[in-house]
């Protein structure tokens, strides 16, 4: 199904950052497809997973609406959380897309219904459609199990950490076709450890990745997480996902230059988050091209639970920069 | 929005007898519109008014699903239940709706994206779009609130009972026009005193249709529900509506004249429940037509939690035949 014309996209990422890259990036390429993750299995997702036994709908959800040109109102509708009761929490996408699973006994149909409902530009493929745990294995030998779990451990001080997959998983078979006729491959941004690192260990993807023709790009995070990420700086990021799948694992790597506002600082300082800060001399050493650019966004608009749109002040990439610089590296050595 | 040409039709009943007539009623007419009931404060329907201070759901989705024209998909999704944990017996179409009111702030909005989603033949009406309360006051002065309450209650045996709304809300604006323009109003199947009694005592919605041109039909049920009905024969439920708005009602009575088999009867009968029997003499009698058929089904297909289809032998309507007859009583003295 893949377009022979224009630009074909691919994008692994997790989280709010990578959500509304894509939303933006979708207008900038003719070809876009969202590879999820499939570890999430914390709050509304957890829930269903843990009732209905089906796959995680959470982060499937987010890029569908990231994708989505439907009216506002299906945006909406499938971002909804509830706000009490007894589906506190839920939001409303999940349980449409479980739902389905549930009726079709496929989470790869669920998806392809929502798509079309949704009137998708692209498509979205979870990484695999088996039921994987991911894991962590400390230094004591001690094994952390959920994603859940794992995102809210401390192991920065660990000796040694290793994550895995239990089972490992089988790709989706519609990934193969799609990384073949791919032009550029956009990594990131997402947490190391319960986004990009997981969907890189299903079955021998991210070898796949590192064979694919197409340019990858990395796109480093903003701040750091604590207890895991604490004191990386650009470099360590692209360094950690190298430990997994080997070094030269990408082309690019896209980073920000501009260090936000002291307030701002301060405030995820209390959260004991810091902004990722990047070192020329080792960015120049690496085999990779490095891009450091002002990237972050002036101010954001979000959703409140009660569904109405706020400002905050936050530091958030800025859509429209990233996809710019995706796209010039893009045509980079065309010219 | 009427259709100016061809049969219009308008349905006001309640529960799988009626369900089932309007499904197959679409094919019969050129336009039709369901009028529902807004009294449902049991199961599934109870929790999302109580919890998200929403409209009562249940008898709408059932009738966006009679009348939907979507791959079978989206009619299984909507009336799928949750077999268990935090949603166990919600119905999804339920939460489709109520979500929607909540995102919409507009019941009525909320009905209209369905209808379009689910690509209904006709339209599905709200009799009333404010918060209404079915009340039943009992001979020494004692109300029952509640519709879940009052269809679990035994008041045969009450000297005098009578239903009341509280409020008595606001009818639908989009019904009158409707009404004006209906050729044929069907009444019933459907349960006296939860469904079609409180959907006519709204506003003066039994007094426009009473004063409507359109032909008016009842259809009465096939058995008698415990403590309620029990003993009524044919001409006591047409009395029954009389008793709250007037005489004269309606033009046609349908009724069944196939006794079931003996084994279903003492089926039923192990649940209070009797065939409705028929006394043609007083029948004859009254002001309106009546029409006794046989119109029972031989078996019905019915859908098991679990989501397979079952057969089951059940004392149901056969809707192919009531639609016949209801199109017979259209073109009546036409000839």
């Amino acid at each position: 199904m893949q377009n022979k014309e224009g630009v074909r996209a691919v994008m692994i990422g997790g989280g709010t950052g990578s959500f509304t890259i894509l939303s933006e990036l979708k207008h900038h390429v003719q070809n876009i497809t969202s590879i999820v993750n499939m570890v999430d299995d914390g709050g509304s997702t957890g829930v269903l997973r843990d009732e209905l036994g089906v796959l995680p709908p959470g982060d499937i959800r987010q890029c569908l609406v990231a994708l989505s040109n439907c009216p506002d109102i299906w945006r909406q509708l499938f971002n909804y959380r509830y706000p009490n009761g007894s589906f506190e929490k839920h939001a409303f996408g999940n349980l449409f897309l479980s739902t389905l699973e549930k009726i079709t006994g496929s989470f790869a149909d669920a998806v392809s219904v929502a798509e079309k409902l949704l009137d998708t530009t692209g498509r979205v493929l979870p990484v695999t459609l088996d039921n994987i745990t991911l894991c962590l294995q400390l230094s004591n030998g001690k094994i952390l199990k959920g994603e859940h779990t794992i995102t809210q451990s401390f192991f920065n001080q660990e000796r040694e950490y290793r994550l895995f997959l239990e089972p490992k998983g089988t790709l989706n078979p519609a990934i193969l076709e799609v990384i073949a006729n791919a032009d550029i491959i956009v990594i990131g941004p997402g947490n190391l450890f319960s986004s990009l690192i997981p969907t890189l260990l299903v079955d021998n993807f991210g070898q796949i990745i590192k064979a694919s023709k197409a340019k990858k790009i990395y796109i480093c995070n903003l701040v750091t997480k604590p207890g895991q990420t604490d004191g990386f700086k650009v470099h360590d990021f692209v360094n950690k996902i190298a430990e997994y799948i080997g070094e030269n694992w990408c082309d690019f790597v896209l980073y920000n230059t501009e260090r936000p506002p002291v307030e701002l600082l301060e405030k995820y300082a209390k959260k004991d988050e810091q902004w990722v800060e990047y070192d020329e001399n080792i960015l120049n050493t690496m085999r990779y091209t490095s891009l450091g650019i002002k990237l972050i966004s002036e101010h954001i608009h979000i959703q409140d639970p009660n569904d109405k749109l706020i400002t905050r002040t936050l530091i958030r990439h800025n859509a429209y920069k990233v996809s710019r610089a995706i796209m010039r590296v893009h045509y980079f050595d065309e010219e």
